[in-house]
């Protein structure tokens, strides 16, 4: 099974990365872009087909390791596969 | 109307970040953790109502600035917003 972890910096929290970005779109001429906002997403396999299960390990991994919840929040989806 | 861009390292291109993830977290004990792959996730503020024409513009400028699509692949998506 394939987890997705998207990770972004919380609200009110300065996001630098985001801010670069949005200015560079709009000296390129993307007048219509406002905010942007720079996270990462990681996505990883785990050997278990129990989605209960593969939510919980990853939700301790996001806590432990992946995100670091002064400053993100996380999501964790799974992706469908075949 | 909110734009999130995945941009994804390609199939096949070396991911030393996810690298050092997938060793950190068998290390840490999680052994049902198989291969882990980072990428970035942008959100974007577009100031438009057609979704047409917002993903014209998203790809613009994810061709022109926020992927590189030597070693990138990216995924656009809206979000749903009231």
């Amino acid at each position: 099974m394939k987890a997705l972890v998207k990770i972004m910096p919380k609200n009110g929290v300065l996001d630098p990365q985001g801010k670069a970005i949005e200015n560079s779109l709009n000296q390129l001429g993307f007048s219509q872009v406002g905010n942007v906002r720079q996270g990462k997403i990681i996505e990883i396999e785990i050997n278990s087909n129990n989605e209960q299960e593969a939510k919980k390990i990853i939700e301790e991994a996001s806590n432990k390791l992946l995100a670091n919840l002064v400053i993100e929040d996380y999501e964790i989806s799974f992706l469908k596969e075949d």
